[in-house]
């Protein structure tokens, strides 16, 4: 059973990550234990039309690494260097012969999968900013599956803090002298917009 | 702690459930913890441009229960009777003054909070078939914010079975004659098109 005071501490604990112990390998049978939770999420009209592409190998990773934007709002950052790299990425792509609707299906997945990383101590990031064109060659993904997120996946060696988004309504995200990363959130009350009780 | 069996239990847990017990109420403050889960998620570029209107009232959940469409694979079922209705609601809405791009925000938001209701014995179903015109006029939602899903809440009374999709190929849910709502997922591998390892 998870409590729900349990469940917040997993939640706030899941920081988008992008620096990694590049020595601690994460196996296909991690991937697959994640893919399956994913596999029992809700998808609009149960259409089920995410297919998944998964890594472990070094020179695969790399190549995916390459076409990958990392962290824009830190503009002196190319990306971590080679021992900091994720040690493993899932590719969701949706399948055209399913479906050409594929929603926020992928969202709802990649949260899940990514909230049962952090339940193994691993941590990860999803990407949206994607070199499509550069990814679907070196992966030799055919034209029916349109590739919606990479997911990159490791042991986190980042820590990260969550502070209130200040008077300059700032939402970037930044790394302090001690290379904390900082994620500002927008406070609750300005997120409920009306409510009805 | 969560551990990754406790969290998989919870996913797996975590059924679209249609049918409530219409006595058992929700508290606002309930409704705020799970926007508060939500607003601790990733989102793109960190611009967490999604505002919540919450309902616990019974009026506004008559008026937003009308504005949703049903369970579409079951089509002898209107929806549930008023005795088992949901008894909360949380419509989630995209900010165009924040941003014009919503990505795949909405999906990470609601499968987070529908998690966090399932943590605390609630149950929930988000729904993308929305009579929006309708919904914006009711619940006086003004034009910057675009409607991008409701997630029902409350208590559960339906049982939910996961079956594996059958040699028909068929993801359509179905009840069967003990009211038990069967709902067909594929398979893992089936999931999976390709590793690299």
């Amino acid at each position: 059973m998870t409590s729900f005071e349990d469940f917040k501490s997993l939640v706030k604990g899941n920081r988008s990550c992008r620096r990694f112990d590049h020595t601690v390998k994460i196996s296909m049978n991690e991937l697959f234990d994640l893919v399956d939770l994913a596999r029992h999420c809700a998808s609009a009209g149960n259409n089920q039309p995410l297919k998944y592409i998964l890594s472990t190998s070094e020179p695969t990773n790399q190549a995916i690494f390459d076409c990958l934007g990392w962290a824009a709002y830190l503009k002196d950052w190319p990306g971590p260097d080679p021992s900091e790299r994720p040690t493993a990425y899932i590719v969701i792509t949706g399948d055209h012969t399913i479906s050409d609707k594929f929603w926020c299906d992928h969202g709802i997945a990649a949260q899940t999968l990514l909230l049962g990383a952090r339940a193994r101590s691993l941590a990860g990031c999803m990407f949206g900013a994607i070199n499509i064109k550069k990814l679907k060659s070196v992966l030799d993904i055919p034209d029916h599956l349109e590739v919606k997120l990479v997911v990159a996946l490791g042991k986190p060696v980042e820590k990260a803090a969550i502070d209130e988004v200040g008077p300059d309504g700032s939402i970037k995200y930044f790394r302090d002298e001690n290379q904390v990363h900082h994620v500002p959130k927008r406070s609750l009350d300005t997120l409920v917009f009306k409510t009805f009780s």
